[in-house]
């Protein structure tokens, strides 16, 4: 798995600790103020998000960027 | 300090590690494949890096992407 591109691990961690909380990518994306279709291409690791982003993602979720990250390599 | 922009967080805590590595900002933006220029505006926190660079740069350190953002809120 971590020899996946780092955008491809990410959207899978966001996809499920979205769906955890039972959001639609619809509800998320409005909440971090982007796109449905932005928001799926980031899910989809289509995208690499930047730092900013990444930040409001995390504060969506009231956690911190090393928890969002805390999955990854 | 958390209210400052992230991407100023970022490069403050990018600068400190570099500097305690003994690398200058030329030597670590070879390291990362991205030129002295780009990596100042990094450090300075005028640019949001993007997820693939930040797993560049925490490769480059040996740290893993949660480590990297440790001390981000």
């Amino acid at each position: 798995m971590n020899l996946e591109n780092i955008n491809i691990q990410f959207g899978n961690i966001l996809r499920k600790t979205r769906e955890a909380r039972g959001l639609t990518q619809e509800k998320f994306a409005s909440l971090c103020d982007i796109s449905r279709a932005y928001y799926g291409r980031i899910e989809r690791g289509e995208h690499s998000v930047t730092l900013d982003l990444c930040k409001k993602i995390s504060d969506v979720l009231g956690i911190s960027l090393a928890e969002l990250f805390s999955d990854l390599p």
